[in-house]
């Protein structure tokens, strides 16, 4: 097996499908697909959501010091993509799109009550790295459906359902067949 | 449907499972396991990754300012974990693992040449969240192997066949069927 140059790409696999819930200026609620992400720290517990200045969410994130990420089921895989390429700056994008938003509980934003998986988060640090801004956000809350739950009251990724970006076809996967345990490994 | 507050908690829909090259002081390799990840920005090409201050990478990273991010497939899930269980200040954990690493063409890290997709990266920016400190890294390249691209010589995501981490109940999962070409959706 050898190792062929493609030359610099922001590509790794997988790559998450996560909706970013802003309120605008005037307090319209505003939705935006983001896959440049992922947790960042444990304690506090802290997620990492990038824009572009271009955005819609850049300012508001920036205004309100606070966002939602919301995680997309398979079922929701319509919604998600819209939301990745309608602008907010057009209008009401989640009317735009047909999703119901509701004030979160403990920040300054909009979540949508029908995805499987929510998190609150408060504005910790914000990174200019160039084309995109890194927002941080603390996580205040994890909400999760009812129904993806297993017996220990845990989130199950089977029932979650969540999509997977893939960059270098542009497409969306499901998640498979479970593996193995994580840290079970024996050296040998 | 209802949402159900969890709490704070660093968790979402995938995690990534990413293996980090990086050199000690000594120049003995370590690679460890990072699910706290992501890309965070387009141009500069950038990948985020979070390790504590307990770990050898974090110093051999702010003492090197590189790093790789050597993507697993499926077959490698032993090594990756064990990657993430083993201590890299026990000694040589690459041949602990029964992995071989070779030095990276362009940044001063080893890389993991068995792997299907690695990044070579160099450190620009380092912040202290918490717990954790991310690291963000320039990616100066892509390397995958010929067998994981497709007829127009993108990586197929299906033949990467990388591993998704799931911190609900602590197990690894792949990558399932393709839902649908993403950008594609049109509002109703």
């Amino acid at each position: 097996m050898a190792l062929r140059s493609l030359g610099p790409a922001p590509m790794v696999f997988p790559h998450p499908v996560f909706v970013i819930g802003t309120y605008g200026p005037d307090g319209t609620p505003n939705l935006a697909t983001a896959s440049w992400a992922g947790i960042c720290c444990s304690r506090p517990p802290s997620v990492a959501v990038s824009f572009r200045a271009a955005t819609l969410t850049h300012g508001n994130i920036a205004r309100r010091r606070a966002f939602t990420v919301n995680i997309p089921g398979r079922p929701q895989v319509r919604e998600a993509d819209l939301c990745g390429i309608l602008s907010g700056h057009a209008g009401d994008k989640p009317a735009a799109v047909g999703l119901a938003t509701e004030r979160a509980a403990r920040v300054d934003a909009p979540l949508v009550p029908t995805f499987p998986v929510v998190l609150e988060c408060r504005l910790s640090h914000t990174l200019e790295l160039g084309l995109h801004t890194q927002y941080v956000g603390e996580i205040v809350d994890l909400l999760c459906a009812e129904e993806v739950l297993d017996e220990q009251g845990r989130p199950d990724i089977l029932r979650v359902d969540p999509l997977i970006y893939a960059s270098g076809n542009r497409a969306y996967y499901g998640v498979g067949a479970r593996v193995t345990a994580a840290f079970a490994a024996r050296a040998r």
